[in-house]
């Protein structure tokens, strides 16, 4: 298609990226001699003291291996006697891990349709018929992704009104951070802006997203409202997620969280993914619907530009209905990475024309 | 208590020791560049390939965070409609996962009594009382431990007779290898031997213990009858077991089958087993019901020397009614540490008699 | 309101009704001495002939409790490891149970939007996309409701069809039959009518209702497909669903499909339905979006007349936001009963207007 | 075997009896009409007054279908996030429910070994070690059975010291009282008697049976603390519990209630267990452990006389190994169909010896 040479790294996901060097020496660090394992080791004690200087309050935290894991922990602890999850049609738990919330917590997922993966609070209140009649699970976590699965962001004060309605209707708000790193840097970029709309906006609980973000592997529950947590350590390995050697779930994490490389590491993928879309927007062929708010693009492609340009530099479908592709970049994408690509993109969409 | 400092390594567990650097080594290796996520990756394909070498069939490997989730994992693959799992009452399925096998599989474990953590083909055939009727689950799996939670072990004989009263009653046989390497070294340390107890006796699926042999992290659900893995790829997303970095369990898992290491770590621990318990058996006051099978050994002490001990050097209690302890040993406890710490086991003994 | 006595029976819900005299009868004349429990028993094995008679083939019956209790015994026996129900969005498994089926099943459902309760085949197509990924869970059984939740009936052809593309997407079909009788009724009669839609379509479990079609309660669960009823008498005890006392679920059964009971108590609850829709068809104020299908009118009401009428005589809500209502008839509606309701209703909505 | 003619009535089980005639009566009566349905009716609330007034406190009750149903709902309302059922390893929930605990609640049962099916506060207390450590599901619900599965009792200050015990440690007591009649009694037979051994001995919830004590089919989980009764009518519903046409289970429970028949029913059962026992005693083969306590006695016989008294009158086997069976009485065993048995008894023995 091209005699161009593909970039060194693809735009299929940010889970095929590796680990940041600083993570990796972490683990390297920590693996040194003996210490208790299922989290009875300072590695973990000095994560758990991160995350309350992080969100500045007594939050509980609590390790996990991947995504599904932590969102499943966090509703497992959230969930009352015969209650159900509310969340959107997009939501990774309804419909990309499995039928995993389904199965472990025998729950009911209620998947309220969106067109852009956000809920609204007029769509909690509708929910308002199904309360106290014995015939339906009854609304209690509501569970929102920021960013959200579509690449979108939450406002703060979106995200401060849905817990307000949610509260007010005896629910608690589960956020499913698992590129909360991605959503702090776009909306401002500072720990404040994380406190902004997770603790202060009344959110009760986070998965904390760590491995698309340059770890091995790793994902923490913070319970913001720790009251919450009361019997998280029980449910984490009742649902498989105590990892026993801990310390190195938690030192990938103390290098994250250290001197803000979780910030400035998705601030980069963003940027990356900025970079590709002004390249790429004026490109023949190419539609956007909008610019990226994170670490993602979405555009639309001629039909037959699509399996040419994968076969050079793989990337995953979106809507095949619209030929709309997503294009993602990561904490390691380089500038030269975004560069060659979209000079990939222009050449071989000039020849499918 | 004593002066004497304390060995480098305790004795608590093996899973209070890290990273073999074979291992480091390897995730470090595999931290190049981007690879697809869940397991569509070199790695991964290198690492089921070593198993099926490994096994000499071409079985199917499935990796897994830990071994809960692998036991998890195995036995969702095996179990059918309304079936139980059979296992001992120590087993570890049973009393040290918090429940994760009924909350996750939603199946009965029928636990039968023993001494020794060992399952008898007798026990299994009186089981055949249940069959058929509708008022009991019906046995479905049998699964047994090797090297048992007890630290002891089957012969390949008694897992083959097992094995062979299993299939006659139309059940099939989990083998939870937590400690898989250990129970091979001790039983002959060849391949052969791993072969000879599990895949010629008969076993379906194993629980292929890494975390406590020098892994940072990782097991793997090896389906030595490969149909039972049909569904097994959604079973693991489903049980919130599926790495999405999947490379760096299988780099992990890539070094440790790599020329033996798995063995030869393991035979390491088992011998620091036998060391420490050579040089403590003289000791006064240490009694002994029998020298180690494999990397723990588990002496009654004087009730007063037990405390000052563990200030010294951490360890676990094993059954406090008769004052017995856990000493467990490690891939890298050293010659060393077995030495300082026999004799501070004999000083401390020594001031409490 | 109105100075007119409320008809005998109101316009609820099939629920309300009590149980046909010859039902009640045929309890009574079982209530003779000791047989064995849990379907050992003449009264079982004379209901397990009766379903084989009516459906003209060895189908396999199981008798449960009640409806939500079928549907789960149902779906557990259909379901293999990781897949999902596929339904409606107005399903009753997926709105009216608490998510029982999510509960006790584990599994998801796909609950696929309609405007009139009844899925498309194209809306199965689609799901071709899920199968194969790991990410999701796979679509196993497709559920559907004959009469549907809204009143409206499946064409023979229709459910053939969906049969059709189910099965070659290896899926297997459900029928939710809570109201079957009345489907059967609507759509000609007679047993070939039953057959038509169900096994001859293709369908390979029937929730058989009963409870709503006057007995006291009690639903069979008839494997049309006996393969699949393989560990269904486990399951039936595993979903709490036995009944011990068994056979006097099965005695109201008997009288039910004794000289076609069912359809020609269903016919009648039908023919009340279409004689009050014709006696308020012509009432100022009243808007109907169709003639009933079976029993059941959906009218459209103006808003300030549905308190008094409901005062008077009650019944359901439906859509609130459009003012409409539902009105029911069961097997022990009479003709009375409709006229003096249809004149109620034209006497309060003057009085309104 | 013998020219005798056999009882009217066999010893199989009181599930093999029919209802009574005042209960058949009472859903006579009932069936009149349309009520609302799920609950909403006067009958059960009538049957809400009733257990209220029984218990002599604001109790809250909740009809079901059958006993595993009861007692899946009970446990279901008192687990709490990660928690166990402590039962012996005799309960009907752990070996006679096809595991429908393990399914339906997601929940371990921690069954204690006993020789007699009844807990002892001291095995209570021996599970303090399990408390806190992550690693085990938390104790959570005591479950007890009275008469139990044995066909013994527990005394008053036996409860009260288990409620006592269980209270202490943060558990809550559910009483399995498939059989509550025949131990209230047996143990004095007032309403003071049923009082001392539940809610006054700290009983939390009851499973109160109904159907082996001459109903059609119904039981009723009494809530004596009516706190644990928030979640439960969602969980009715849930768990496939709630009767649409409650009023005929109401109905049935309304006609036991009244004037002390389940008390009168069960004592009779009693008594004509007492009678058999009494005149089989000397009956030259048979051995007894023990008298009876409540309805059903358990004779060791000659190996050769089962089958041929069997093949006469039927009844099921108990302990194999010893040889030993159960007879067991019913509401509606008469004095002549306990004369006859026994007869048959001493003839057919006499043959065999």
């Amino acid at each position: 298609m091209t005699s161009l040479p593909p970039p060194a790294r693809a735009f299929a996901s940010d889970n095929a990226a590796g680990a940041h060097p600083a993570v990796l020496e972490a683990v390297t660090r920590a693996n040194d001699g003996h210490v208790l394992a299922y989290g009875d080791d300072p590695h973990t004690r000095e994560c758990e003291g991160r995350f309350r200087d992080l969100f500045g309050a007594p939050v509980e935290t609590l390790l996990t291996f991947n995504g599904t894991g932590a969102n499943v922990l966090a509703l497992a602890s959230m969930l009352g006697p015969a209650e159900a999850v509310v969340c959107t049609d997009w939501a990774h738990i309804a419909v990309d891990e499995t039928g995993a919330p389904e199965r472990v917590l025998g729950s009911k997922l209620i998947d309220l349709t969106t067109t852009d993966g956000k809920l609204r609070p007029d769509q909690l209140r509708e929910l308002e018929h199904l309360r106290g009649v014995q015939h339906h699970a009854q609304p209690g976590v509501v569970s929102i992704t920021q960013s959200t699965e579509l690449g979108g962001l939450y406002t703060v004060d979106e995200i401060a009104e849905l817990c307000d309605v949610a509260h007010s209707m005896e629910m608690t708000v589960h956020l499913d951070g698992a590129r909360i790193a991605n959503a702090t840097a776009a909306l401002g970029g500072g720990v404040e802006t994380l406190r902004a709309f997770t603790i202060d906006a009344g959110v009760d609980v986070v998965s904390f997203g760590g491995t698309k973000n340059g770890l091995l592997g790793g994902e923490a529950v913070v319970y913001l409202d720790p009251t919450l947590a009361r019997s998280a350590r029980y449910l984490r390995k009742q649902v498989t997620q105590l990892p026993s050697k801990m310390r190195f779930i938690a030192a990938q994490f103390n290098a994250l969280l250290d001197r803000d490389l979780w910030i400035r590491s998705a601030e980069h993928a963003n940027a990356m993914a900025r970079l590709l879309h002004q390249l790429t927007l004026d490109v023949p062929g190419i539609e956007y619907d909008a610019p990226p708010a994170v670490n993602s693009v979405f555009p639309c492609l001629p039909p037959d530009a699509i399996e040419p340009l994968r076969a050079w530099c793989f990337f995953w479908d979106w809507d095949v209905s619209r030929h709309q592709v997503r294009w993602m970049t990561a904490w390691d994408t380089t500038d030269d990475d975004v560069r060659t690509f979209a000079e990939g993109v222009r050449h071989i969409l000039a020849g499918c024309n």
